[in-house]
């Protein structure tokens, strides 16, 4: 406990933009603050790689490049903001070492390292907090793993990907090719030169990672989750999405079945109905499905320096209040063992959009495809004539394996000139 | 600290709708909230009027009438949902006497009294949490309190009474009356017998006094927000509001000025493109806007047993570990010493209907009366003819009570047969 009048000292690994915007605010709202966590806040270094470099609002006289030292110097709480596995992991382990609490907006690390350095904290009987690492500045995983604590959750499904919802979300709203709003997106910055960690799905299935361990009290890691990511989203997937009375959205679904519990992230149908689906441009939002809570939507700015330091700022107010009273956040539970399960076992619905010749008994032959492999066709819609025939069917819920198998089957029909298109569907509020 | 290994005694004040819920989940999840207190909760009481009443979910021998005794008898964690100023209070203040931590779903209570109980807490060193008084199942008053605690809160706006919610849908997707629709939201369940303390807006006011409380750090009571209910709304002022683009919603808004903070509850026309516009029937929700983290929208189910139980629990859970860990929560902080702003000092943009006598000049008389007070208009919009002639009008941002001085004053005007309708109109996100 730290003594009654002292200061909570502070470390910054990083002094980039968010460690820029965490250094202005914690001096800047110097008092605010001491009011929240009953004492003083002070920054003791700011560990950087250029000390030439320009700063605003970091005390120059703060900064060093001896990260290592920084790390391990003791201080109540040390905020890691640099990134990547390594050398993040370490300094993270040798601040726990050093006694310190540890804030860090580090997705990749506590994706790939989140259980181990969790028992690390526990071990020293320190806090480890990252709100930030998942969905900017939603405050997220503390209501997951406390207020739900008594609940049980069946289902996280959300859009924790910016650059892939503001790039879909233009495909809707303005027909649009994937190509061509992905141009715009790089010259507006939504999206890096190389858009891989986005639109590849890698960066929601980190985020998927994360929020699953929490929400089951279990220990998911990114290669748990299956990945699918938007650049086969089609103009006319969109379009066929719109016309039934959906949207395309870039989904990480987390679902507990009595066979176990299935997390992924791939390109979804979503109904104009459900809340998710006015989450538009580089918003976010997660929602839950409860026992006893029901529907629960969390929504807000997914990144950018400023919703960063927010969540990093609420993490790091509460670590050092622990500091000061002598207390201890509750440790990750992990409790849970579910069997994980692939994707071939999960249960969605489905859209295919077929071109097809146009002949009678056409359909008859591809709905006996689906029969085979025990799917069943909830609704068909045929869509133009002659070389332009083409079939539009939804199923019902069936399993994933069971679809991509009948998809493999019609692709060696006679009948089917081309599978266009093929999504999973997400079912509404209530359905 | 509890002795390793002992059980966490929990004491149930009420044995209703969401007392069996919490009783019945206590002993059903077992296993499982054990593994997340680290000990086993054990109900040791349940106080309810008539012991003769069928209970499902609860063990009859736990029954007692004697509530005063059981809120005192030093349980590790009294629950009271029992409702109501008197006994609550004082069954509350005599079980935090007893070094119990205390979790309430009492609205009602914790606005009037909230400051006071947290105080008595404070100085016991015991837990107080109410997480069920607002918004049922949305963990809300957590995030509020502790993820954003290092940002600045600029406006919490939000609905969060599911019956005025539920009617304002239905006028709105119907093109329903206000009498109608509540007819037959009282048929359904959705209203009460006297519905006064839903449709008056002293519900949302309460739960406006707490969120204000939370989200600004300082002390806001029922008596300090100003309530406005649903009554007056009007078909003809819903569909003005859906033909301009917007849709009526009981909003409550909190905001801090330069002069003050000003709480209110009121109906207000949102547009569309704004995410609380989306949430329809009894749902929930309420939008944050702070300085860093941008627009932050908490979703969910706002009552019923279930939800509100699932909160409780939530709430129990975390009392419940820190008895085991010997830790305790943060303490309200309450720094904030805000100027409380009477709604005259607010500024809002504004529609006024008036039914006008169809002469030329008119429109010039009208205008100077709203320039007359300093009020700028935006648009006006000219309908119908004769003796159904009137005028749809629209401000820009003007102080509240000099808008409501423009309408006496048009109230006066020949040229004005009636003032039809007028209502507050909230700004989109980013305007």
């Amino acid at each position: 406990m730290a003594a009654p009048g002292r200061d909570i000292t502070v470390a910054l690994l990083g002094g980039g933009t968010v460690g820029g915007q965490v250094a202005r605010i914690i001096c800047e709202n110097a008092d605010e603050l001491a009011s929240r966590v009953g004492a003083r806040m002070v920054l003791t270094g700011v560990a950087v790689r250029d000390l030439a470099r320009e700063r605003a609002g970091i005390d120059p006289t703060l900064l060093t490049t001896d990260a290592a030292s920084l790390a391990s110097s003791g201080a109540d709480v040390v905020v890691e903001l640099i990134g990547g596995i390594e050398p993040a992991n370490s300094w993270i382990l040798s601040a726990i070492g050093a006694g310190s609490s540890v804030v860090t907006a580090n997705k990749a690390l506590v994706a790939e390292r989140g259980q181990y350095l969790h028992d690390a904290a526990e071990a020293a009987g320190v806090d480890l907090y990252y709100e930030a690492a998942v969905a900017g500045a939603i405050p997220l995983l503390r209501p997951l793993a406390d207020s739900l604590a008594g609940d049980r959750v069946r289902r996280v499904l959300g859009i924790v990907n910016g650059t892939t919802n503001y790039i879909l979300t233009r495909m809707d709203e303005e027909a649009a090719d994937y190509a061509e709003v992905l141009a715009e997106a790089q010259r507006l910055g939504f999206a890096e030169a190389d858009p891989t960690a986005d639109v590849a799905g890698y960066d929601a299935a980190a985020k998927a990672a994360i929020l699953a361990s929490l929400a089951f009290h279990t220990r998911v890691t990114l290669d748990d989750v299956y990945r699918e990511g938007i650049t086969d989203v089609t103009a006319e997937d969109v379009a066929a999405a719109k016309e039934m009375g959906f949207v395309v959205k870039l989904l990480f679904v987390a679902e507990l079945t009595q066979g176990g519990l299935c997390v992924r992230v791939h390109p979804a149908m979503v109904p104009r109905s459900h809340p998710l689906a006015s989450v538009r441009l580089a918003f976010n939002a997660v929602f839950v499905e409860a026992d006893a809570a029901g529907e629960v939507m969390f929504y807000g700015q997914g990144a950018g320096g400023q919703p960063t330091a927010s969540a990093v700022l609420g993490d790091l107010v509460t670590a050092a209040r622990h500091r000061v009273t002598g207390s201890l956040g509750a440790a990750a539970s992990t409790h849970g063992d579910f069997n994980l399960l692939p994707v071939t076992d999960a249960t969605t619905c489905f859209y295919v959009n077929l071109h097809v010749i146009d002949q009678p008994g056409v359909l008859a032959r591809i709905a006996q495809k689906f029969a085979d492999h025990g799917v069943s066709i909830s609704t068909v819609r045929q869509d133009g004539e002659g070389d332009d025939a083409r079939l539009i069917i939804r199923t019902h819920a069936a399993r994933d394996g069971s679809l991509y198998a009948t998809l493999a089957d019609l692709r060696s029909l006679p009948e089917v000139r081309q599978v266009v298109g093929s999504m999973r569907v997400i079912r509404g509020p209530g359905e």
